[in-house]
């Protein structure tokens, strides 16, 4: 099976196609350099070409032709993932969704939308129409959008509350195409969402998602400090345990995180400074300090709706989330990261044995999460890189020790997520994408059924390793 | 201290005063009734006179004139409370607050209004403003007032989301009237709203209050049927865990209760069919019926909003709380309650001990609430009453197995609670009630300090005992 690409791109020239290889590769990139690992094999990776649908019948004709032409397609929104999922592998076509941008209906508690619409852009829409908002956003809400999120994303700013995107609830509906001779439009809920959610666009193109909302909020976001990082850290979970105090937000954050990586909360804390940082309903704020009142170890430096820092720091989600490792990575270009499951009932015992065991090579950062009703923590560990080796015995450390990782130095579903084959992603791949053409090398149990997960799957086309 | 009746009522004559000996008889009395210990002690109690305020102005003034004449207050909503709450045991004054029913602001997340709207108003005034409504309310939705919830409540439809009333945040400021010589107006937030909330009006008279909104949503209502009790609250509990999933309500009844009892289900369950009576937001349905295929032990016999139904249940929350029990009186006079707390971790094990011990004698009825972050029961369980020898004797087997009861024959804060002091309560009422006037004999730490709580409390104006 060898790509006609000249075919495909003369058989859709009359689309949006990008011929410029400056934009070219700029298309063909995602947020995969937060880790060195994947910096190092995908570096290389570019499309053949870039074309943007601006509806859905024009997917399903980039589909068809492709196929029929057996050109690659790997789908994309902003490109700000981390796991390398919107990487074009075996190059071909990258489809860039950011024209398919409408918001088409908004209801009491829930949106159908596009899939290339901006999360801020859902928010702002929602918002107006009837003072509603996502029930979760990855951090990089500015830049990101609603599809990539569904198809790349696990949670975010809101899973203190509502829990990861996967819970059942947390999707209503997705839209989706095949890659097929004739390419079919299928309508998922319920246990089918599974098929395509978190599926790197590996078999199907969602082309309208309908998802929940949640009221909207001038949330007051907050920095609290405390000496003792462990009782940063119970500050957070007792917090997201009072059932009356309505949050959106609560991470935790080791010292000298604040003080060496936040250049605008810098002035306001020392080396030594554990930070703790906080969205919280307007109508909650005087549960919430009545919280904080009756624990004298926790001081707040700094409310937004009342504060007199000479510079702002600007929304305190941008903090949390991913956004903590590309703010420590833009002072100190060594460091990497992590993501922990920090489970119950036993995460914060967990969270403290890591810390013990790897500060400050590894230093903690926890996001609060619901997962089954209880609060457990995300951590998404700030790591001083040196080798693979390295990086790869703090990995096997973690998992001996029980904190279950979901590797950010893989790119494919399996390796970055549960290390098993999901089933349902790869059945309905063989009805959806029959010739395989799909964000080729991304799903390892489509290429190498019986890969035994012992090391990086090491798809043909990754960039020859340079020794680190 | 001798209470010159005559004296204030004639410095009141100014105001709403009722006269009539039957309306007095009336609004004198609450639900006390669905016990009938208490029946037995209080069916006698009797008010002096009533008298209606418009505003607060006219409630400092009834306060002053009440409190120069030393005639004991109680104040009452609608008297739809169970523990004797609103019964004059003294004799005096009942003030009823019916008239100030006043919606004053809404705000996105909060209303501010008086505390005799009802319940019901509140949330008509809410969703018509801005789509939102109370986060909790009791069963008596329709015919109770929000000053009554506050002050005699302790949670109801909503905890299984946001917990109890008097958890951090579900309370946000309590405007409150003192009884002194010159009655003083305070507002109480944080720490403070703990000194009058659940004091039934013991220590000060509540004029305005300013509450937590959430959402609202046409909330889809359902009944669910399961061969085996433990299968209904397994489901009941594990559909509370699914952070995507945001229900209002979860109801167990164990069988014969929904066959014997609930008139309009009878036609549609067996005797031993076991029911969960639920409310799910409309847009988290997909996520419900997902949750609920996976259970094929579960079968959905009613929906509100789909379903051939002759005659329809009517609102399934008023099927639940103390809905149930008064349900089950109205077909079997003998049938009484008690107020059980089966905590985390071990509620349902314990919700099957006591099950294993009692039934038939004492039928499970469990709500689902939130505490401290956790899935806990509530239980209402259906009493089949023969003495109070036996009576009692049941509550002391639940609290050696663990199970914490909120005694619903006593009429004091205290037996009707924890069986303890509550300090911020007492020291309130040293400030604001030097007289002792407010709701007397309520509140045994004012009326003896060194009561052991071995015994009902005896307060001399009871009923002397009949032999049952």
């Amino acid at each position: 099976m060898q790509a006609n690409i000249a075919a495909a791109k003369a058989a859709l020239a009359h689309l949006d196609v990008e011929e410029k290889d400056v934009a070219i590769k700029a298309a063909s990139r995602d947020f995969f350099w937060y880790s060195p690992v994947l910096k190092n094999r995908l570096d290389h990776v570019t499309a053949d070409f870039v074309v943007r649908p601006k509806d859905e019948a024009e997917v399903i004709e980039i589909l068809k032709v492709c196929y029929e032409h057996d050109v690659p397609v790997t789908t994309r929104g902003a490109g700000t993932g981390n796991y390398g999922q919107a990487m074009p592998l075996e190059g071909g076509c990258v489809m860039h969704l950011r024209h398919m941008d409408k918001v088409r209906e908004i209801h009491p508690g829930r949106v159908i939308c596009e899939p290339g619409v901006l999360l801020k852009d859902v928010d702002a829409a929602t918002r107006e129409h009837s003072g509603q908002e996502l029930r979760m956003f990855s951090s990089t809400w500015a830049t990101a959008t609603i599809g990539g999120f569904i198809a790349g994303g696990s949670g975010g700013v809101g899973s203190c509350t509502w829990g990861a995107l996967r819970d059942l609830g947390n999707i209503i509906r997705l839209r989706v195409v095949t890659m097929e001779a004739e390419p079919r439009i299928v309508e998922f809920t319920g246990e089918e969402l599974a098929r395509v959610s978190h599926a790197y666009g590996t078999n199907g193109i969602i082309t309208e998602v309908e998802m929940p909302l949640a009221p909207a909020y001038d949330w007051v976001e907050m920095f609290v400090t405390f000496h003792d990082f462990m009782d940063a850290a119970r500050f957070s979970e007792d917090l997201a345990n009072q059932d009356g105090i309505l949050i959106k937000l609560a991470t935790v954050f080791e010292a000298p995180i604040a003080h060496d990586y936040f250049q605008r909360v810098k002035p306001h804390v020392q080396p030594g400074t554990n930070l703790v940082g906080l969205m919280v309903a307007p109508h909650s704020m005087d549960g919430f300090l009545t919280f904080a009142g009756r624990r004298p170890e926790a001081t707040i430096i700094y409310r937004n709706d009342d504060h007199n820092w000479e510079r702002g720091p600007g929304p305190v989600f941008e903090y949390g989330w991913n956004h903590t490792t590309l703010r420590a990575l833009k002072v100190d270009p060594s460091i990497t990261y992590l993501q922990v499951r920090y489970g119950h009932p036993n995460s914060l015992k967990l969270v403290e044995k890591m810390r013990d065991d790897f500060s400050p090579e590894v230093l903690q950062h926890l996001e609060v999460m619901r997962e089954s009703g209880r609060v457990i923590f995300a951590g998404l560990s700030l790591v001083k890189f040196t080798t693979e080796e390295r990086l790869n015995e703090i990995i096997k450390l973690h998992e001996d020790a029980g904190a279950m990782i979901f590797n950010p130095h893989r790119y494919t579903l399996e390796e970055g997520g549960r290390q098993t084959v999901d089933d349902r992603q790869l059945n309905f791949k063989k009805e959806s994408d029959p010739k395989g053409l799909l964000n080729p090398g991304k799903m390892i149990s489509w290429d190498d059924p019986d890969w035994a997960f012992n090391e990086m799957y090491a798809h043909p086309r990754l960039q020859p390793l340079t020794k680190a």
